[in-house]
């Protein structure tokens, strides 16, 4: 690892900053040595830092505190955490380098810790979904009002903004919900946040036994059985180009259409992490969590299924 | 204005992007030309786009597909949107500037439209605060929940993480909330969105009849004063610096401690917006929605009291 590195947490958490720091303050930089940790906080978060902070807290006055500790060194950042406009800041006064990638495949090897989290996370996710009669439900807007609230409920936070989408709104993969009245099939991409640690979890539900329903259900269970298949074979593979081209021969096996998005993606404090699961990843994949979650989209509809899974190297685990 | 305007909107909501786009599609670019928008989004969310999207819209693969539109033209970003990495990328092929001051100051100043959507955040926050009997909650994450979940009954979302602290938690400004007994006063810092429209509002709550709560009660109600005669104010005033030395002069009037924070902050689309409130800030107020949060810390408990509030150029409203 190089140092020092200096991370940034302004109005938003930030992964990295939480990972290394192992605490969630706003505007504050964490400047990391070798030997040492240093938080670097405005006044009116000073009192907070030295409660929560494990390491010496300094109090920053605009960017001239930095200018002090960082003058003419070569200092290591996170490139896609840092806005542009702290990058010019700091080069004025330091040469400053873009480390994230480094940042990424360290968080992308998971602790025992971490992925205990990561199993919370999903299993009370799962006893949600298992809780709510969505066939009772009338609009898309009602189901992710009861998903947020259960949430709650739970001492939980979403992971992120639930998709709710019914019928041709699920041929959107990135939709999010509207005032929609539910109408055959209902899609839920959601899953809950515990102790920062996020899982990812994609189901389909079919509300009546329309015809429509029949064939959506058939292929749902094929898109069941594939993010099985992938499951079952991780152990044979090394790197997220291995998964993704092993999901493009099964879905082809299965004659579906082919996928217009990645089948998935590391996952951990941020629902989008490394490894990549794309056709150019060189990334590893062993002691990672990962979302599989094949799908396929028609003009009418859209199904997917989603689970959260650890890789610990030799066996795959759904959580 | 300058052109083309390049803006990113990747995982998280971006505030300069949907003003100009009006819609929120996430991993979009937004390119303004001077009479002409295009919106430039990944395969997957492509029909998403051309349902939402007012405007020419384009898939791209990768950063090539920028290349071709923008390649050797100088190009106007958010620089503190648009990350490092992205920016250095950008940097291969054409020439970004910074423009986020511009395009912050064209945020600051209100339509009217976005006024009525903050009033509502404003006072439905307010009926939420006034609907709860927090003295008979137990802990800070229970008052917590309790607001999260009447946001959610309201049909709206949380502007921010609700600040829920009682008495020695509430002398830390950016302090959140934890599984702590209620004890003799509790802070809360909270507001909802409307329609992505943010309000920024602190009450206090003297939860007994503590001697303690005497003295602390006397010192909210100069707190409240001391916002009143800010407002009152406002009309004298031009810039945000004209806002703080007010504000300075006003807690010195009251004997009350310095402030440790900024008197307030512009609001809107993002909690903390321009103008700015310091003393070295040359932005104008007129036709802006503020926040002013006079507040007091010692150390075994802190006051707090915030308005959100509208300045035409002539009267100041509180919303």
């Amino acid at each position: 690892m190089h140092f020092p590195i200096l991370l940034y947490r302004g109005e938003q958490f930030n992964a990295n900053f939480y990972y290394f720091s192992k605490c969630d303050i706003d505007h504050a930089f964490l400047l990391i040595e070798e030997t040492s940790k240093t938080l670097l906080v405005p006044k009116l978060n000073e009192a907070l830092a030295r409660e929560q902070f494990d390491g010496k807290v300094i109090v920053y006055e605009a960017i001239e505190t930095l200018k002090k500790e960082l003058k003419g060194r070569k200092i290591f950042i996170d490139g896609s955490a840092t806005s542009m406009r702290l990058f010019e800041k700091l080069g004025e006064f330091c040469k400053p380098k873009d480390i994230s990638a480094e940042l990424n495949a360290i968080r992308a090897i998971k602790k025992e810790e971490e992925v205990v989290k990561i199993e919370k996370a999903a299993k009370i996710t799962k006893k949600i979904l298992d809780s709510v009669d969505f066939a009772k439900m009338r609009t898309e807007n009602d189901v992710k009002k009861v998903l947020l609230i259960e949430t709650l409920e739970m001492g939980c936070e979403p992971a992120f903004e639930p998709i709710v989408a019914t019928d041709r709104n699920s041929s959107f993969p990135h939709y999010r919900s509207g005032d929609v009245k539910l109408g055959d099939s209902l899609l839920i991409d959601y899953a809950v946040k515990y102790e920062h640690y996020c899982a990812d979890l994609t189901r389909c539900f079919f509300l009546n036994n329309s015809i429509e329903n029949k064939k959506r259900e058939e292929n749902y269970n094929s898109l069941i059985e594939i993010t099985k298949k992938i499951v079952a074979n991780l152990k044979n593979f090394k790197t997220g180009k291995d998964v993704a081209f092993c999901s493009e021969k099964l879905i082809k096996e299965y004659r579906l259409p082919k996928l217009i998005h990645a089948i998935g993606h590391g996952i951990g404090l941020e629902v989008h992490e490394s490894p990549k699961l794309g056709k150019k990843s060189k990334d590893r994949i062993a002691r990672s969590a990962l979302a599989i979650e094949p799908a396929i989209y028609f003009k009418d509809y859209g199904l997917r299924y989603e689970e959260t899974i650890y890789f610990d190297g030799k066996i795959a685990r759904i959580l």
